[in-house]
């Protein structure tokens, strides 16, 4: 099974190199992208996704964009660059990780002429990468301290490593595991309606070797009571301080089945993850999308008639007591989470 | 709204009419079905389904089938019938209702020389037909004694009229309440893999004028956790005598989540569906069908690679404790089921 890789910089630098992940799971094609166009439309269009990957590919981004311009002087040279910069940060205003990766690539460069700049941006571009791969590393290592061999695994949606850099976080303690010589039986919900399990996760648990099976999100109970479940893994998006965590839709009916299971129910993200901002769950807008989602996307012919009303959030809230841990790069939290979330995790 | 009808004789009744299933929502189209090659057409390729509506199918089917027979006497009239009945229930052999609604008509016409057949037999298929109607009626309105107006409902699969006569099992309590003024606001899960939430249950209600919102299975917690949802409505495929139930892949997982949230669960069925020869859900054999279910139908593409293993079981178990009570013709028994199962509805 051919090896994938997510977001790199080409041999010759002049070039991000991304696997494009609307073509997945037909298709395996590798897109080099060498203009601000290119990038832009390759992550308004989705093909690089995944909060960290986005930030890594417009790392990259701005050092194959910094090599082209035409001005040496530092003033001129940064003045583009930020022009640049924000233009990419346009392709997808709401992503953090890209205005943070840009943000720190013009502060590389600031107040230094091309030449000087250059060697600066490809340091800081490649060490966006490294922390990146470092971190999901570290989530991983903590992750396997959880499991053991042989374990059967549920997953919900995608955070493997076409979401990262290498390892991802909620499907990172597989992939290390494996290189580590670990057979784990894993099932990756479908997860409806974007179908990023099946899309994705299928996909690159498959290719990584790892025994995989792709069960509809509904059928994750019965699993659980056939026993073939001893831990479900998933990634986050945003952590309250009271360990109230928002996922993928879906997300929270698999804590709620683990539960009445008795089986653990792991969170895996960067300790950046936890918004101590934001109390509790209730504290968290969720995002409603098209209702198209369900009845058309993906299908030959709709499946429902036009005129029927659909609920489609995009995320769901699952509560901290759900929650068996919360595994960052800095360690595991484990529930109740009352102050030791913060102690742990806080700055 | 244009109103629905799922299957009925002719006004000349020379044919069962049924909708055309195979093309819900995207068509509406009705089927005249005059001989023994198209009814057994259109229950094979599943034009019209669900067990009672099969049988109803059936049992219209025979009396059609009898008028056209070119022999008088009755031992060659019954020997007809019997081979046209044996040719009928070879169409979907594993189907209960439809071996049930042959053998009732051929009990019928017993005997009997065409011309007093006939008569028999009009009445015979009528009567399946009315038995049915009649006792998806008593069930709706059992139900109807537990809910309110305005409440809210979550469904799963499709236990409506297009699987029975007129009221169906899960859905009969919600159209028998819209007949008498009530104002449900139900939620349906689009029931993946096979989509009859979104294809049928989110189509009936819809013409039945009944507000109804269409959902991914897995989002039904998060409406749960929004206090969205008064109780969960769903037919049953068949209860043990524990109350274990096995009923369409996801009704689990709703029962689960449903319990977690205090919110009642309800199974809908005919007496007749609990097996009191069935001990617990243990003795259910879960049939698991091809992946393909998953991974191709209904997509335009394949959603995830060709080598990727699938586990597609049609079924799943409920566990007894997770159902609030079963809901049948002849009364509503709550849990805990011991005993109280066998008094209420055993022979």
């Amino acid at each position: 099974m051919e090896k994938i890789f997510t977001v790199r910089l080409s041999e010759n630098q002049a070039a991000v190199e991304i696997i494009d992940q609307t073509l997945l799971p037909n298709e395996i094609k590798y897109l080099k992208l060498r203009t601000a166009e290119e990038i832009f439309e390759a992550i308004s269009e989705l093909r690089v996704r995944g909060a960290p990957a986005i930030g890594i590919a417009a790392g990259f981004g701005m050092y194959v964009l910094a090599q082209k311009i035409p001005f040496e002087d530092s003033v001129e040279f940064h003045a583009e660059l930020s022009r640049l910069g924000n233009f990419l940060i346009s392709s997808r205003p709401t992503a953090v990780n890209l205005s943070y990766a840009v943000k720190r690539m013009l502060n590389a460069a600031n107040g230094k002429d091309k030449s000087f700049a250059l060697p600066m941006l490809y340091e800081e571009c490649t060490k966006i990468y490294d922390e990146d791969r470092a971190m999901c590393r570290a989530i991983s290592e903590n992750g396997l301290t959880l499991v053991k061999d042989g374990d059967g695994i549920l997953t919900h949606c995608n955070a493997g490593s076409l979401a990262a850099s290498e390892y991802g976080t909620g499907l990172g303690t597989l992939l290390l595991g494996k290189e580590k010589g670990y057979n784990f039986r894993v099932y990756s919900d479908e997860t409806r309606p974007l179908l990023q399990g099946a899309r994705l996760t299928s996909f690159e648990l498959n290719h990584a070797g790892i025994d995989v099976t792709l069960i509809c999100d509904s059928a994750a109970s019965m699993l659980m009571k056939q026993g073939k479940i001893s831990a479900c893994f998933v990634g986050c998006d945003r952590v309250a301080a009271n360990g109230d965590t928002a996922n993928k839709i879906g997300t929270r009916s698999v804590a709620v089945n683990a539960k009445y299971h008795n089986i653990p129910f792991y969170v895996f993200c960067p300790s950046s993850t936890i918004d101590f901002g934001c109390k509790t769950g209730a504290d968290i807008v969720i995002e409603e999308r098209s209702g198209d989602e369900i009845k058309t996307k993906f299908f030959e012919r709709p499946t429902a008639e036009a005129g029927v009303n659909c609920w489609n959030p995009a995320f769901d809230v699952t509560d901290a007591e759900l929650i068996t841990a919360i595994v960052t790069e800095r360690g595991i939290c484990r529930y109740p989470y009352t102050e030791s979330l913060r102690e742990l995790f806080g700055e």
